[in-house]
């Protein structure tokens, strides 16, 4: 168990290295009678997607509408499903994406094929394997999470037949924190930010870090919620909700923490003012909470209160700027990693914290079919 | 799998509820030939327990060589080893160890058998299985627990015979945050704080928040060092290191957040101040990091440098304060949790932060044995 | 994954040596709201114990009430539950059940120490594990099998519920084969046979082996039926109805094969004479099959006609006989084992069969609730 | 989790339906390092293949040396590393094989789009799913297997390097059985049988069957050795070396049964038959066994003798002769099965039998590293 599959009845195996043939995922265990095609899957890897703004090459992904200049490469990460559908839905068999790579370098890659790139897993890949795929940063580059993006759009398929909504934002980039929340701002600012005026600044520094060779952290925040979201989803005492949400999203890349609900600041409160009282609700005649410093999750298991949770995103380790660091040689250098790179991964990485939430839910969703 | 088997190698199964017949794990994949025997369990289990001070009654763990009054019940959470251990060596069967609950109450619930107690998962239980064990919690009880650390000092035994050290401190409580470290201090406080002058500030306001009957919550801080801490731990791309220990972390119940690290706080650096150079050092020859802001761990593989994080842990949710809550006839009323409970559960979860961890280490050094 | 962890929903976990402190079963996954109590799982242990008849010593399970002279020990193997269950219903937690040896010798072992027992696993478990509980075989004892007795009997209740029986018996042993099948003599003669006549000649023919100090082998069949099992258990491509049985049967000590319905006279069979024709059955209206080549199961899953196989059961290898071995020096020696020893296996493993069959069906069971 | 993955860190994921777009594995856990390249994977997957006798039409493989008139489709089954491998070694990262259908058939699927063809899994698919892919058996069919050859190739170069060697042959087809048994003939003849004479009778029943537009079972033997063949592969007690194989090859599609060594012999056996004497090697010094009814594996752990294991094959459900069955509609009616299609599996079942032995001695191999 190599580490490449996530999930127990809503399974997903995914492959692919940055610069190799393909990447691609198999989606095992997703119920039959689902409708599904191309389309659904193709519409969240273009939200993945890079942009390509030719006026300020942020590597933010781009809505050709918002900016008429971007030429987006249409034909990129185009997928196909391989297997599992027939006739428009799923048959319960293995779902297959395939995504084919189409801008493979085979010229020089430089520094990287000698040097360690800080911030990278350059070191820890050669410590692991003895063997190491530079091109790209081969299976240890973001580019790895497309397959995820493919598998959670299916998830969120399944989910929103159940009534269940995932959606994450930024919530804060580059020290400037949104200050507002409307979600139809979210997809309408290339920083999917909450709040287009934060947006707007956050991108202005953005593009003051690109010019100094520097990049930018950030917080995604993500939360789950609809008329479907049921109580009790979670397994105790290993597979928390909250742990499996804590694996999914700390096995994205450049995730460096996470909390749920209060979270951090959960330690600084009291008792009386963390918990959240109940009362029932007039109208649906269920028992709701007042307040949700628990982030929807008690005992690791869901109250049927919105699930909210934040996520701490790192800053892109590749910058132009010298750095010291050493070579395969075991000597001491410096290196500039050039390239196109994205400056703050936030709003690339919103999709993905979107789709690997919807694997967990729709998870943890099919073993409670199981519980009594 | 309803949840209670934790990691692929090395691998544990609890079971037990907190005023059930008896508690229990069983350690599955611990190597042959490892020393074992209760007493290395036992010591881990002691550390665990509540003390009893009669004077200040803050549910914290005691030395009794501190406190001299303590009348800390000995007989309480005594292991025994089932199988597994044959004169005095692990044999490669599974390892099976029975803590016998003595201080089952067997009289009256009052008002927890029908009221939802608020922070708790009394709710979410009830809306999972349809039926709820309301003696003491069960199953959600921080009392499980103790099975995770029987495991837990079973893999820091492994641990330790490859030179690798797993420690964790209270770095924060009750508003009070630790200036200091020194290691020493650690087990010399009944904060568990590294800094014994912000240790006894904290158990000030714990005793004086206990007087109200209110609680409070506080940080974890855990560290994985030694001379046998291997660069390349951890299994990309959904086993990462992070992603497995954030899994085991939030599995304990009153964690909130996980922090790897710089965490929360690389959302406001930039690349060039995050990126952590890479030297040679002298002595080994070996690479080192001049800073240490990924917390050991890049692309979800340890680096060889200290693995670091923080645990943000809310406070005890049982307050004998008056809650608004409600009951399982879906009406509306208050509750007040008495009883003997934790204030703030810093100093207990220590261990268990110790034992997870542990777990996760021990798990991953076994799988990296089939990298090449 | 040290192998001792069998299901994926339904699931156990069992550990203990032959004459360690004691064996156990860690039973997770069963569905919350399932009555039960220790006579449920007794009953069962009950019928795998073994008899002890002065007259015969077969080392044969016996009905009390078949052979009045039986000693008995009714204390034997008594399970005690120790979580999961509140109530006289299971609550969806681990439930834990735990049987005491109370038969541990802590004499002399005698030349089992040193030497291998030919058809035993002493030698490949020293070269496994590099050490070896030589007292009784440790965990590769039949003892094991107490615990999947245990859990099976909480299987075959969960199954009952559903509508769903497991029924194994002696088919043949010591050469005799049963010629005919009456399911209540199975219980009525100590060979667990389906033919009482032939269960005589069995008896006698082991009787007169044991006094050479040899022993017999045999073969077990086991049918899964009733009018709740349903077509499409089991999961394409790898864990097939089959396979899974074949996996489940398999690591029973002394079994060394398996077949399915026709089993290896299929291939001695044409297609035309194989493949079962459908027919509509009047009353139901469902389609039933004319024949039953298939044993129940076409494509891995079943098709809701009798699942039916057959088991080959090796003679015991414990015999009093001088059989040539070597010791644990690289010596060749001579041994001969003594003791108290089962001459034929099979009316035993019936019930182990039935537990590993019944734990099967019910997991295969909760996983199909997530098929569409 | 519904099957489509199989082995615990040597470990398999496939997809793909017969007539889907492609057919393809990702293999995880394969250590870095081993030398790998699409010839490798190709040479099986050229084994697996149909061949094209114009004058037979038997559906045998075949080798174009033996018939000069064999048009085989030499474009069939390509297969395509889309990952894991790097300047021709493995690099520890999922190895993904695709395998495009370039035969689907896109007209009419005549009868079998409403009935269920009998000895096929039609109708349990129906019932599990309540949708089925009715293009050539869909998952169901045979061609799946393709993706397990391409797994099982690279565990077989990874076994080789062990010192370790899988091979299989067909040993009994169409009521005739080898007589003896010679490596060298077993690819050199259709049949993949061990003895040339046998195989010509086989091949000569197998056209008189063909012409009755009926079908044949068969008996596939195989044997797993090698100077690196350790002692101990087998995880105690539920993953045994010999339940792993029987769930591995069980998992096959038109495999009923599985006997290890003497197999269902064994039941006729007594203990001093039955059991192998051990006597040290002259040569080696190494503990040898004097016979080998234990088929290599004793207590579930290889004991380093040769691993034996017979396998039983049904005859071909896809007949041309008239047969009853039912259809979607709950009606009776009959049905005759047309196209191409093999008349005995045995030779084509042969790699995929070896495929599936490597798959799990290469896994359990693994495993053994972490044993002590």
């Amino acid at each position: 168990m190599a580490g490449n599959t996530f999930g127990t009845l809503f399974r997903i195996t995914t492959f692919g290295e940055s610069h190799g043939a393909a990447l691609g995922v198999t989606v095992d265990g997703c119920p039959a009678g689902l409708a599904l095609d191309e389309k659904v899957i193709q519409k969240e890897l273009d939200r993945r997607r890079p942009g390509a703004h030719s006026e300020t090459s942020t590597g933010i992904p781009c809505d050709p509408k918002l900016n008429p200049t971007s030429t987006a490469r249409k034909e990129a990460d185009a997928c196909e499903i391989l297997s599992g559908v027939f006739n428009g839905q799923t048959t319960g068999t293995p779902i297959a994406i395939l995504i084919r790579n189409t801008n493979q370098k085979s010229d020089d890659y430089g520094d990287i094929v000698t040097k360690f790139r800080p911030g990278h897993a350059d070191y820890p890949y050669l410590k692991k394997y003895g063997i190491r795929d530079y091109r790209g940063g081969g299976r240890s580059s973001g580019r790895e999470t497309a397959a995820r993006v493919a598998a959670g759009a299916i998830a969120q398929a399944f989910l929103a037949l159940k009534g269940i909504t995932v959606r994450a934002w930024t919530s804060e980039a580059a020290l400037i924190k949104c200050e507002t929340f409307k979600e139809t701002e979210i997809e309408a600012n290339q920083m999917r930010a909450c709040d287009s005026k934060a947006a707007a600044k956050m991108l202005e520094r953005v593009i003051e870090l690109k010019g100094k060779g520097d990049s930018a952290g950030g917080i995604v925040t993500c939360r789950v919620s609809g008329a479907g979201l049921p109580g009790g989803l979670g397994e105790p005492v290993f597979d928390k909700l909250d742990a499996e949400l804590a694996h999914a999203i700390l096995s994205i890349g450049a995730v460096k923490g996470i909390e749920f609900g209060a979270g951090f600041e959960s330690a600084r409160m009291t008792g009386s003012e963390w918990n959240d009282p109940m009362r029932i609700d007039e109208v649906t005649g269920q028992p709701i909470f007042l307040s949700n410093h628990a982030g929807g999750i008690l005992g690791g298991l869901s109250t049927g209160a919105e699930i909210t949770f934040n996520v701490a995103v790192k800053p892109v380790p590749s910058i132009s700027m010298t750095q010291k660091t050493t070579d395969i040689y075991g000597k001491e250098c410096d290196i500039e990693v050039h390239g196109r790179h994205d400056v703050c991964l936030c709003p690339r990485i919103v999709p993905v914290v979107e789709a690997m939430t919807a694997l967990v839910i729709a998870d943890l969703y099919l073993r409670q079919l199981a519980a009594r």
